[in-house]
Protein backbone atom coordinates (compact mmCIF):
# COMPACT_ATOMS: atom_id res chain seq x y z
CA UNK A 1 0.00 0.00 0.00
CA UNK A 2 1.35 3.45 -0.76
CA UNK A 3 2.36 5.92 1.92
CA UNK A 4 1.28 9.31 1.84
CA UNK A 5 1.93 11.65 4.27
CA UNK A 6 -1.08 13.99 5.59
CA UNK A 7 -0.55 17.74 4.60
CA UNK A 8 -1.93 18.45 8.23
CA UNK A 9 0.00 21.84 8.24
CA UNK A 10 1.90 24.54 6.01
CA UNK A 11 5.49 23.55 6.95
CA UNK A 12 5.91 22.16 3.17
CA UNK A 13 3.85 24.55 1.40
CA UNK A 14 5.75 27.09 -0.64
CA UNK A 15 4.21 29.23 -3.33
CA UNK A 16 5.04 30.88 -6.64
CA UNK A 17 5.01 34.73 -6.82
CA UNK A 18 3.40 34.24 -10.34
CA UNK A 19 0.90 32.57 -8.11
CA UNK A 20 -0.44 35.80 -6.94
CA UNK A 21 0.27 37.67 -10.11
CA UNK A 22 -1.00 40.78 -8.62
CA UNK A 23 1.42 41.42 -5.84
CA UNK A 24 4.76 42.38 -6.00
CA UNK A 25 7.32 40.83 -3.98
CA UNK A 26 6.87 42.77 -0.96
CA UNK A 27 3.00 42.14 -0.21
CA UNK A 28 3.50 38.76 -1.72
CA UNK A 29 5.77 38.22 1.26
CA UNK A 30 3.71 39.72 3.75
CA UNK A 31 1.01 37.64 3.21
CA UNK A 32 2.69 34.39 2.50
CA UNK A 33 4.36 34.95 5.69
CA UNK A 34 1.47 35.95 7.95
CA UNK A 35 -0.84 33.04 6.28
CA UNK A 36 2.02 30.37 7.25
CA UNK A 37 3.28 29.64 4.32
CA UNK A 38 7.08 28.41 4.51
CA UNK A 39 8.46 28.67 1.35
CA UNK A 40 8.45 31.02 -1.80
CA UNK A 41 9.67 30.51 -4.91
CA UNK A 42 10.90 33.75 -6.79
CA UNK A 43 9.86 34.42 -10.50
CA UNK A 44 12.79 36.78 -11.59
CA UNK A 45 10.29 39.19 -12.83
CA UNK A 46 9.75 40.10 -9.08
CA UNK A 47 13.38 41.17 -8.83
CA UNK A 48 13.56 43.50 -11.70
CA UNK A 49 14.74 46.94 -10.63
CA UNK A 50 15.24 45.88 -7.17
CA UNK A 51 18.55 45.42 -4.91
CA UNK A 52 18.82 41.46 -4.72
CA UNK A 53 20.54 41.80 -1.69
CA UNK A 54 17.34 43.53 -0.53
CA UNK A 55 14.94 41.00 -1.83
CA UNK A 56 17.18 38.33 -0.16
CA UNK A 57 16.89 39.77 3.47
CA UNK A 58 12.91 41.17 3.15
CA UNK A 59 12.26 37.49 2.47
CA UNK A 60 14.20 35.46 5.18
CA UNK A 61 13.42 38.34 7.33
CA UNK A 62 9.75 37.37 7.06
CA UNK A 63 10.84 33.80 7.97
CA UNK A 64 10.40 32.19 4.60
CA UNK A 65 13.04 30.18 2.74
CA UNK A 66 13.58 30.62 -0.77
CA UNK A 67 12.44 27.02 -3.04
CA UNK A 68 14.01 28.07 -6.13
CA UNK A 69 14.35 30.74 -9.05
CA UNK A 70 12.25 30.62 -11.82
CA UNK A 71 13.43 30.91 -14.37
CA UNK A 72 15.58 30.16 -17.36
CA UNK A 73 15.75 28.19 -19.87
CA UNK A 74 14.91 28.92 -23.34
CA UNK A 75 18.17 28.15 -24.97
CA UNK A 76 17.47 26.75 -28.72
CA UNK A 77 17.45 29.09 -31.83
CA UNK A 78 18.26 28.54 -35.12
CA UNK A 79 19.96 31.79 -34.44
CA UNK A 80 23.42 31.28 -33.23
CA UNK A 81 23.61 34.64 -31.88
CA UNK A 82 20.69 34.28 -29.76
CA UNK A 83 21.74 30.68 -28.65
CA UNK A 84 24.19 32.67 -26.91
CA UNK A 85 22.54 35.35 -25.82
CA UNK A 86 20.37 32.64 -23.99
CA UNK A 87 23.36 31.16 -22.42
CA UNK A 88 24.34 34.78 -21.14
CA UNK A 89 21.08 34.83 -19.69
CA UNK A 90 20.93 31.92 -17.81
CA UNK A 91 24.05 32.96 -16.61
CA UNK A 92 22.84 35.88 -15.25
CA UNK A 93 19.33 33.73 -13.85
CA UNK A 94 22.10 32.02 -11.91
CA UNK A 95 23.91 34.77 -10.02
CA UNK A 96 20.07 36.05 -9.25
CA UNK A 97 19.81 32.72 -7.94
CA UNK A 98 23.10 32.86 -5.73
CA UNK A 99 22.38 36.45 -4.27
CA UNK A 100 19.00 35.62 -3.27
CA UNK A 101 19.92 32.07 -1.64
CA UNK A 102 18.45 29.72 -4.10
CA UNK A 103 19.54 26.49 -4.70
CA UNK A 104 18.43 25.74 -8.11
CA UNK A 105 17.27 28.00 -11.11
CA UNK A 106 13.96 25.87 -12.70
CA UNK A 107 14.43 25.76 -16.54
CA UNK A 108 11.68 25.95 -19.10
CA UNK A 109 13.66 24.63 -21.34
CA UNK A 110 12.65 25.76 -24.53
CA UNK A 111 12.01 25.06 -28.47
CA UNK A 112 12.07 26.60 -31.48
CA UNK A 113 9.46 25.80 -34.03
CA UNK A 114 11.07 26.97 -37.25
CA UNK A 115 14.10 24.16 -36.97
CA UNK A 116 13.16 20.01 -35.29
CA UNK A 117 12.78 19.12 -32.23
CA UNK A 118 16.44 17.18 -32.64
CA UNK A 119 17.76 20.54 -33.17
CA UNK A 120 16.39 22.00 -29.79
CA UNK A 121 17.04 19.25 -27.85
CA UNK A 122 20.81 19.25 -28.72
CA UNK A 123 20.73 22.79 -27.99
CA UNK A 124 19.09 22.10 -24.82
CA UNK A 125 22.19 19.97 -24.33
CA UNK A 126 24.56 22.24 -25.08
CA UNK A 127 23.31 25.46 -23.42
CA UNK A 128 22.77 23.42 -19.97
CA UNK A 129 25.96 22.49 -20.31
CA UNK A 130 27.65 25.88 -21.16
CA UNK A 131 26.34 26.57 -17.82
CA UNK A 132 26.94 23.68 -15.13
CA UNK A 133 30.38 24.97 -14.06
CA UNK A 134 29.01 28.37 -13.50
CA UNK A 135 26.49 26.79 -11.46
CA UNK A 136 28.74 24.76 -9.65
CA UNK A 137 30.51 27.76 -8.99
CA UNK A 138 27.78 29.64 -7.61
CA UNK A 139 26.44 26.51 -5.36
CA UNK A 140 23.29 27.07 -7.46
CA UNK A 141 21.78 23.49 -9.15
CA UNK A 142 19.50 23.67 -12.90
CA UNK A 143 16.63 22.04 -12.44
CA UNK A 144 15.38 20.64 -15.93
CA UNK A 145 11.19 20.99 -15.72
CA UNK A 146 9.71 18.84 -18.48
CA UNK A 147 6.57 20.59 -19.80
CA UNK A 148 3.46 19.27 -21.14
CA UNK A 149 3.77 17.78 -25.09
CA UNK A 150 1.09 20.93 -26.00
CA UNK A 151 4.02 23.09 -25.48
CA UNK A 152 6.71 21.20 -27.69
CA UNK A 153 6.00 23.84 -30.46
CA UNK A 154 7.09 27.17 -28.61
CA UNK A 155 8.09 26.35 -25.00
CA UNK A 156 9.67 23.11 -24.61
CA UNK A 157 11.11 20.40 -26.52
CA UNK A 158 11.45 18.36 -22.78
CA UNK A 159 7.89 17.36 -22.83
CA UNK A 160 8.34 14.10 -20.29
CA UNK A 161 10.20 12.51 -17.29
CA UNK A 162 12.25 10.65 -19.23
CA UNK A 163 13.38 12.91 -21.43
CA UNK A 164 14.94 14.80 -18.48
CA UNK A 165 16.21 11.80 -16.95
CA UNK A 166 17.67 10.43 -20.25
CA UNK A 167 19.21 14.09 -20.25
CA UNK A 168 20.47 13.90 -16.95
CA UNK A 169 22.01 11.10 -17.15
CA UNK A 170 23.80 12.06 -20.91
CA UNK A 171 24.78 15.20 -18.98
CA UNK A 172 25.83 13.79 -15.71
CA UNK A 173 26.91 16.33 -13.71
CA UNK A 174 25.90 16.94 -9.99
CA UNK A 175 24.53 20.71 -10.14
CA UNK A 176 21.87 19.44 -12.67
CA UNK A 177 18.29 17.90 -11.43
CA UNK A 178 14.50 17.78 -12.64
CA UNK A 179 11.47 19.61 -11.44
CA UNK A 180 8.34 17.78 -11.22
CA UNK A 181 5.40 19.54 -12.04
CA UNK A 182 2.07 17.50 -11.79
CA UNK A 183 -0.12 19.72 -14.50
CA UNK A 184 2.97 18.74 -17.22
CA UNK A 185 3.17 15.18 -16.59
CA UNK A 186 0.04 13.72 -15.06
CA UNK A 187 -0.93 11.99 -18.24
CA UNK A 188 2.04 9.94 -18.69
CA UNK A 189 1.68 6.39 -18.32
CA UNK A 190 5.48 5.54 -17.58
CA UNK A 191 5.45 8.70 -14.52
CA UNK A 192 5.17 6.50 -11.83
CA UNK A 193 8.31 4.72 -13.21
CA UNK A 194 10.26 7.50 -14.13
CA UNK A 195 9.37 9.80 -10.89
CA UNK A 196 11.23 6.59 -9.14
CA UNK A 197 14.08 7.12 -11.46
CA UNK A 198 14.70 10.48 -11.02
CA UNK A 199 14.89 10.05 -7.64
CA UNK A 200 17.00 6.98 -7.34
CA UNK A 201 19.73 9.09 -9.10
CA UNK A 202 19.34 11.96 -6.40
CA UNK A 203 17.69 14.18 -9.10
CA UNK A 204 14.22 15.32 -7.95
CA UNK A 205 15.16 18.78 -6.94
CA UNK A 206 12.07 20.19 -7.02
CA UNK A 207 7.13 19.25 -6.71
CA UNK A 208 5.02 22.06 -8.14
CA UNK A 209 1.04 20.87 -8.00
CA UNK A 210 -2.01 22.61 -9.47
CA UNK A 211 -4.59 21.23 -11.37
CA UNK A 212 -5.65 19.89 -15.52
CA UNK A 213 -8.80 22.25 -14.78
CA UNK A 214 -11.57 21.50 -17.60
CA UNK A 215 -12.46 22.66 -20.16
CA UNK A 216 -9.13 24.42 -20.86
CA UNK A 217 -9.77 27.65 -22.31
CA UNK A 218 -6.25 28.68 -22.43
CA UNK A 219 -3.08 26.63 -22.65
CA UNK A 220 -1.15 28.76 -20.85
CA UNK A 221 -3.26 30.64 -18.26
CA UNK A 222 -5.88 28.03 -17.17
CA UNK A 223 -4.79 26.04 -14.37
CA UNK A 224 -6.71 24.90 -11.90
CA UNK A 225 -6.32 25.56 -8.07
CA UNK A 226 -6.03 21.38 -6.49
CA UNK A 227 -9.12 19.51 -6.59
CA UNK A 228 -11.10 21.74 -9.26
CA UNK A 229 -9.30 19.61 -11.88
CA UNK A 230 -8.71 15.55 -12.66
CA UNK A 231 -5.30 15.22 -11.58
CA UNK A 232 -4.41 12.70 -8.49
CA UNK A 233 -1.96 15.14 -7.10
CA UNK A 234 -2.16 12.67 -3.60
CA UNK A 235 -0.91 9.54 -5.40
CA UNK A 236 1.79 11.54 -7.30
CA UNK A 237 3.02 13.10 -4.21
CA UNK A 238 3.43 9.82 -3.03
CA UNK A 239 5.33 8.39 -5.70
CA UNK A 240 7.69 11.43 -5.36
CA UNK A 241 7.63 11.12 -1.58
CA UNK A 242 8.61 7.78 -1.68
CA UNK A 243 11.75 8.63 -3.72
CA UNK A 244 12.91 10.13 -0.37
CA UNK A 245 11.71 13.56 -1.08
CA UNK A 246 11.13 16.16 1.75
CA UNK A 247 10.94 19.59 0.25
CA UNK A 248 8.18 21.34 -0.62
CA UNK A 249 4.82 21.54 -2.56
CA UNK A 250 5.52 24.26 -4.83
CA UNK A 251 1.46 25.70 -5.56
CA UNK A 252 2.33 27.31 -9.47
CA UNK A 253 -0.97 27.86 -10.72
CA UNK A 254 -1.29 30.69 -13.82
CA UNK A 255 -5.10 31.36 -14.25
CA UNK A 256 -6.35 34.24 -16.04
CA UNK A 257 -9.98 32.92 -14.09
CA UNK A 258 -8.22 33.44 -10.33
CA UNK A 259 -6.18 36.37 -11.18
CA UNK A 260 -9.50 38.66 -11.37
CA UNK A 261 -10.55 37.54 -8.11
CA UNK A 262 -9.30 38.92 -5.06
CA UNK A 263 -5.35 37.90 -3.67
CA UNK A 264 -6.68 37.40 -0.41
CA UNK A 265 -9.42 35.26 -1.21
CA UNK A 266 -7.25 33.30 -3.79
CA UNK A 267 -4.54 32.57 -0.54
CA UNK A 268 -7.35 31.61 1.80
CA UNK A 269 -8.37 29.02 -1.16
CA UNK A 270 -5.08 27.87 -1.65
CA UNK A 271 -4.91 26.81 1.91
CA UNK A 272 -7.99 25.09 1.82
CA UNK A 273 -6.94 23.73 -0.81
CA UNK A 274 -3.75 22.52 0.35
CA UNK A 275 -5.04 19.99 3.17
CA UNK A 276 -7.71 18.89 1.23
CA UNK A 277 -6.60 18.15 -2.00
CA UNK A 278 -2.84 17.48 -2.15
CA UNK B 1 19.09 7.80 -46.14
CA UNK B 2 15.26 8.37 -45.69
CA UNK B 3 13.42 7.96 -48.88
CA UNK B 4 10.03 9.77 -48.89
CA UNK B 5 7.93 9.51 -51.49
CA UNK B 6 7.08 12.52 -53.82
CA UNK B 7 3.58 13.32 -54.05
CA UNK B 8 3.07 14.00 -57.15
CA UNK B 9 -0.50 13.11 -57.95
CA UNK B 10 -3.56 13.15 -55.76
CA UNK B 11 -3.97 9.35 -55.97
CA UNK B 12 -2.92 8.89 -52.56
CA UNK B 13 -4.90 11.79 -51.12
CA UNK B 14 -8.12 11.50 -48.87
CA UNK B 15 -9.97 14.26 -46.94
CA UNK B 16 -12.20 14.19 -43.53
CA UNK B 17 -15.76 15.42 -44.48
CA UNK B 18 -15.18 17.32 -41.22
CA UNK B 19 -12.12 19.13 -42.54
CA UNK B 20 -14.78 20.89 -44.84
CA UNK B 21 -17.53 21.21 -41.96
CA UNK B 22 -19.90 23.31 -43.95
CA UNK B 23 -20.17 20.65 -46.77
CA UNK B 24 -22.99 17.81 -46.30
CA UNK B 25 -21.80 14.47 -47.69
CA UNK B 26 -23.39 15.26 -51.57
CA UNK B 27 -21.47 18.29 -51.84
CA UNK B 28 -18.15 16.98 -50.36
CA UNK B 29 -18.55 14.00 -52.26
CA UNK B 30 -18.70 16.49 -55.79
CA UNK B 31 -15.97 18.63 -54.85
CA UNK B 32 -13.10 15.74 -53.64
CA UNK B 33 -14.34 13.83 -56.88
CA UNK B 34 -14.17 16.98 -58.90
CA UNK B 35 -10.70 18.45 -57.12
CA UNK B 36 -9.08 14.58 -57.63
CA UNK B 37 -9.60 13.76 -54.16
CA UNK B 38 -9.65 10.11 -54.58
CA UNK B 39 -10.13 9.03 -50.68
CA UNK B 40 -12.69 9.95 -48.22
CA UNK B 41 -12.75 9.78 -44.62
CA UNK B 42 -16.62 9.86 -43.77
CA UNK B 43 -18.05 11.41 -40.21
CA UNK B 44 -20.61 9.61 -38.85
CA UNK B 45 -22.88 12.75 -38.22
CA UNK B 46 -22.17 13.01 -42.33
CA UNK B 47 -24.57 10.33 -42.52
CA UNK B 48 -27.13 11.23 -40.21
CA UNK B 49 -30.92 10.40 -41.56
CA UNK B 50 -29.57 9.14 -44.74
CA UNK B 51 -29.95 5.84 -46.43
CA UNK B 52 -26.53 4.38 -46.17
CA UNK B 53 -26.74 2.29 -49.48
CA UNK B 54 -27.45 5.48 -50.96
CA UNK B 55 -24.65 7.24 -49.00
CA UNK B 56 -22.61 4.39 -50.41
CA UNK B 57 -23.41 4.38 -53.40
CA UNK B 58 -23.12 7.90 -53.91
CA UNK B 59 -19.57 7.89 -52.87
CA UNK B 60 -18.88 5.06 -55.03
CA UNK B 61 -20.73 6.26 -58.19
CA UNK B 62 -18.50 9.49 -57.64
CA UNK B 63 -14.84 7.16 -58.15
CA UNK B 64 -13.97 7.80 -54.27
CA UNK B 65 -12.59 5.36 -51.89
CA UNK B 66 -13.96 5.17 -48.59
CA UNK B 67 -11.23 5.27 -46.32
CA UNK B 68 -12.47 5.28 -42.88
CA UNK B 69 -16.02 6.03 -40.49
CA UNK B 70 -14.68 8.46 -37.93
CA UNK B 71 -15.54 7.58 -35.26
CA UNK B 72 -15.94 5.21 -32.65
CA UNK B 73 -15.02 4.64 -29.00
CA UNK B 74 -15.37 7.18 -25.91
CA UNK B 75 -15.74 3.86 -24.30
CA UNK B 76 -14.77 4.87 -20.26
CA UNK B 77 -17.03 5.92 -17.66
CA UNK B 78 -17.53 5.86 -13.98
CA UNK B 79 -21.28 4.83 -14.65
CA UNK B 80 -21.63 0.87 -16.09
CA UNK B 81 -24.55 2.47 -17.61
CA UNK B 82 -22.98 4.70 -19.86
CA UNK B 83 -20.21 2.30 -20.79
CA UNK B 84 -22.30 -0.86 -22.44
CA UNK B 85 -23.93 2.29 -24.02
CA UNK B 86 -20.99 3.03 -25.60
CA UNK B 87 -20.43 -0.46 -26.59
CA UNK B 88 -23.45 -0.75 -28.30
CA UNK B 89 -23.06 2.65 -30.09
CA UNK B 90 -19.70 1.28 -31.18
CA UNK B 91 -21.46 -1.89 -32.30
CA UNK B 92 -23.44 0.58 -34.83
CA UNK B 93 -20.64 2.22 -35.57
CA UNK B 94 -19.36 -0.76 -36.93
CA UNK B 95 -22.60 -2.07 -38.79
CA UNK B 96 -22.37 2.01 -40.41
CA UNK B 97 -18.69 1.15 -41.78
CA UNK B 98 -19.89 -2.36 -43.00
CA UNK B 99 -22.80 -0.33 -45.00
CA UNK B 100 -20.90 1.80 -46.72
CA UNK B 101 -17.75 -0.32 -47.22
CA UNK B 102 -15.42 1.31 -44.69
CA UNK B 103 -12.42 -0.87 -43.66
CA UNK B 104 -12.56 0.59 -40.29
CA UNK B 105 -13.73 2.67 -37.83
CA UNK B 106 -11.30 4.82 -35.89
CA UNK B 107 -11.65 5.23 -32.48
CA UNK B 108 -11.00 8.28 -30.31
CA UNK B 109 -10.62 5.83 -27.27
CA UNK B 110 -12.40 8.19 -24.38
CA UNK B 111 -11.40 9.32 -20.63
CA UNK B 112 -13.68 10.13 -17.72
CA UNK B 113 -11.99 12.78 -15.70
CA UNK B 114 -13.94 11.55 -12.21
CA UNK B 115 -11.81 8.84 -12.63
CA UNK B 116 -8.35 7.60 -12.55
CA UNK B 117 -6.47 6.92 -16.01
CA UNK B 118 -6.05 3.37 -14.96
CA UNK B 119 -9.65 3.10 -14.41
CA UNK B 120 -9.95 4.85 -17.96
CA UNK B 121 -7.81 2.56 -19.63
CA UNK B 122 -8.86 -0.54 -18.24
CA UNK B 123 -12.49 0.71 -19.59
CA UNK B 124 -11.09 1.10 -23.27
CA UNK B 125 -9.59 -2.08 -23.32
CA UNK B 126 -12.92 -3.72 -21.93
CA UNK B 127 -14.81 -1.79 -24.77
CA UNK B 128 -12.67 -2.78 -27.40
CA UNK B 129 -12.45 -6.32 -26.77
CA UNK B 130 -16.42 -6.20 -26.22
CA UNK B 131 -16.99 -5.65 -29.94
CA UNK B 132 -13.76 -7.14 -31.73
CA UNK B 133 -16.10 -10.56 -32.20
CA UNK B 134 -18.64 -8.29 -34.09
CA UNK B 135 -15.49 -6.12 -35.64
CA UNK B 136 -14.64 -9.57 -37.05
CA UNK B 137 -17.30 -10.95 -38.33
CA UNK B 138 -18.36 -7.46 -40.37
CA UNK B 139 -14.58 -7.52 -41.89
CA UNK B 140 -14.28 -4.21 -40.37
CA UNK B 141 -11.34 -3.59 -37.79
CA UNK B 142 -11.04 -0.98 -35.17
CA UNK B 143 -8.17 1.55 -35.88
CA UNK B 144 -6.79 3.03 -32.25
CA UNK B 145 -5.95 7.21 -32.48
CA UNK B 146 -3.73 7.83 -29.63
CA UNK B 147 -4.84 11.64 -28.92
CA UNK B 148 -2.36 14.54 -28.07
CA UNK B 149 -2.01 14.16 -24.20
CA UNK B 150 -3.70 17.85 -23.96
CA UNK B 151 -6.38 15.33 -24.57
CA UNK B 152 -5.92 13.06 -21.50
CA UNK B 153 -8.64 14.62 -19.16
CA UNK B 154 -11.75 14.46 -21.38
CA UNK B 155 -10.75 12.58 -24.71
CA UNK B 156 -8.57 9.77 -24.37
CA UNK B 157 -6.12 8.40 -22.23
CA UNK B 158 -4.62 6.66 -25.00
CA UNK B 159 -2.23 9.64 -25.38
CA UNK B 160 1.17 8.34 -27.10
CA UNK B 161 1.78 5.62 -29.76
CA UNK B 162 3.89 3.62 -27.35
CA UNK B 163 0.18 3.13 -25.57
CA UNK B 164 -1.88 2.16 -28.30
CA UNK B 165 0.89 0.01 -29.45
CA UNK B 166 0.45 -1.76 -25.79
CA UNK B 167 -2.63 -1.90 -25.72
CA UNK B 168 -2.94 -3.62 -29.39
CA UNK B 169 -0.65 -6.52 -28.23
CA UNK B 170 -2.26 -6.74 -24.94
CA UNK B 171 -5.39 -7.43 -26.76
CA UNK B 172 -3.71 -8.96 -29.72
CA UNK B 173 -6.35 -9.33 -32.41
CA UNK B 174 -6.00 -9.05 -36.03
CA UNK B 175 -9.25 -6.66 -36.61
CA UNK B 176 -7.40 -3.97 -34.06
CA UNK B 177 -4.65 -1.66 -35.57
CA UNK B 178 -3.55 1.85 -35.10
CA UNK B 179 -4.11 5.50 -36.83
CA UNK B 180 -1.69 7.71 -36.52
CA UNK B 181 -2.45 11.60 -36.81
CA UNK B 182 0.82 14.02 -37.03
CA UNK B 183 -0.78 16.39 -35.03
CA UNK B 184 -1.01 13.78 -31.44
CA UNK B 185 2.13 12.53 -31.85
CA UNK B 186 4.82 14.42 -33.59
CA UNK B 187 6.01 15.84 -30.33
CA UNK B 188 7.05 12.24 -28.90
CA UNK B 189 10.68 11.38 -28.84
CA UNK B 190 10.27 7.64 -29.18
CA UNK B 191 7.19 7.96 -32.73
CA UNK B 192 9.84 6.47 -35.12
CA UNK B 193 10.57 3.73 -32.97
CA UNK B 194 6.98 3.21 -32.44
CA UNK B 195 5.61 3.61 -35.73
CA UNK B 196 7.95 1.22 -36.74
CA UNK B 197 7.45 -1.17 -33.77
CA UNK B 198 3.17 -0.29 -35.08
CA UNK B 199 4.28 -1.38 -38.67
CA UNK B 200 6.19 -4.34 -38.13
CA UNK B 201 3.32 -5.86 -36.34
CA UNK B 202 1.03 -5.28 -39.80
CA UNK B 203 -1.02 -2.61 -37.19
CA UNK B 204 -0.35 0.42 -38.78
CA UNK B 205 -3.90 1.29 -40.71
CA UNK B 206 -4.13 5.22 -41.08
CA UNK B 207 -2.18 8.32 -41.57
CA UNK B 208 -3.67 11.68 -41.29
CA UNK B 209 -2.15 15.00 -41.89
CA UNK B 210 -2.54 18.43 -40.76
CA UNK B 211 0.15 20.91 -38.72
CA UNK B 212 0.79 22.46 -35.59
CA UNK B 213 -0.21 26.04 -35.86
CA UNK B 214 0.91 28.22 -33.31
CA UNK B 215 -0.11 30.03 -30.99
CA UNK B 216 -2.60 27.68 -30.05
CA UNK B 217 -5.83 29.32 -29.66
CA UNK B 218 -8.40 26.66 -29.04
CA UNK B 219 -7.47 23.04 -27.98
CA UNK B 220 -9.78 21.13 -30.06
CA UNK B 221 -10.22 24.04 -33.54
CA UNK B 222 -6.94 25.30 -34.30
CA UNK B 223 -5.23 22.60 -35.99
CA UNK B 224 -3.08 24.14 -38.96
CA UNK B 225 -2.82 23.39 -42.69
CA UNK B 226 -0.06 21.62 -43.99
CA UNK B 227 2.77 23.54 -44.16
CA UNK B 228 1.48 26.47 -41.36
CA UNK B 229 2.79 24.86 -38.71
CA UNK B 230 6.18 23.17 -37.28
CA UNK B 231 5.40 19.34 -37.96
CA UNK B 232 7.91 17.49 -39.89
CA UNK B 233 4.77 15.64 -42.01
CA UNK B 234 7.22 14.66 -44.68
CA UNK B 235 9.71 13.06 -42.07
CA UNK B 236 7.12 11.38 -40.17
CA UNK B 237 5.56 10.11 -43.15
CA UNK B 238 8.69 8.62 -44.54
CA UNK B 239 8.45 6.82 -41.51
CA UNK B 240 4.92 5.23 -42.26
CA UNK B 241 6.02 4.74 -45.50
CA UNK B 242 9.29 2.79 -44.51
CA UNK B 243 6.85 0.22 -42.61
CA UNK B 244 5.46 -0.93 -46.13
CA UNK B 245 2.48 1.67 -45.60
CA UNK B 246 0.85 2.01 -49.10
CA UNK B 247 -2.39 3.80 -48.03
CA UNK B 248 -3.64 7.45 -48.27
CA UNK B 249 -2.64 10.59 -46.83
CA UNK B 250 -5.59 11.28 -44.82
CA UNK B 251 -5.97 15.16 -44.38
CA UNK B 252 -8.02 15.90 -40.90
CA UNK B 253 -8.25 19.86 -39.82
CA UNK B 254 -10.60 21.11 -37.07
CA UNK B 255 -9.97 24.96 -37.57
CA UNK B 256 -12.37 27.61 -37.08
CA UNK B 257 -10.04 29.64 -38.68
CA UNK B 258 -10.62 28.00 -42.10
CA UNK B 259 -14.27 27.04 -41.54
CA UNK B 260 -14.94 30.57 -41.70
CA UNK B 261 -13.37 30.76 -45.16
CA UNK B 262 -14.78 29.81 -48.42
CA UNK B 263 -14.81 26.32 -48.98
CA UNK B 264 -13.85 26.09 -52.46
CA UNK B 265 -10.93 28.40 -51.18
CA UNK B 266 -10.12 25.60 -48.58
CA UNK B 267 -9.96 22.63 -51.08
CA UNK B 268 -7.54 24.41 -53.08
CA UNK B 269 -5.14 25.19 -50.58
CA UNK B 270 -5.35 21.84 -49.32
CA UNK B 271 -4.31 20.63 -52.72
CA UNK B 272 -1.33 22.94 -52.90
CA UNK B 273 -0.49 22.10 -49.62
CA UNK B 274 -0.36 18.77 -49.94
CA UNK B 275 2.09 18.80 -52.57
CA UNK B 276 4.15 21.32 -51.55
CA UNK B 277 4.41 20.36 -47.69
CA UNK B 278 3.23 16.55 -46.96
Amino acid sequence: MQVVSELTDTSRLCLHTITTKPWPLEIAVEKYAAAGVHGITVWRQWLEGKSLEKSRRLISDAGLQVVSLCRGGFFPSANAGKRQEAIAENLRALDEAAAIGAPWVVLVCGADPSQSLIDSRQQIFDGISACLEQAQKLGVKLAIEPLHPMYAGDRSAINTMKQANDLCELIDHPFLGVAVDVYHVWWDPDLQKEIERCGRAGRLLAFHICDWHLPVEDLLNDRGLMGEGCINIRQIRGWVEQTGFTGFNEVEIFSNRWWKTDMDEFLAAILAAYRRHS
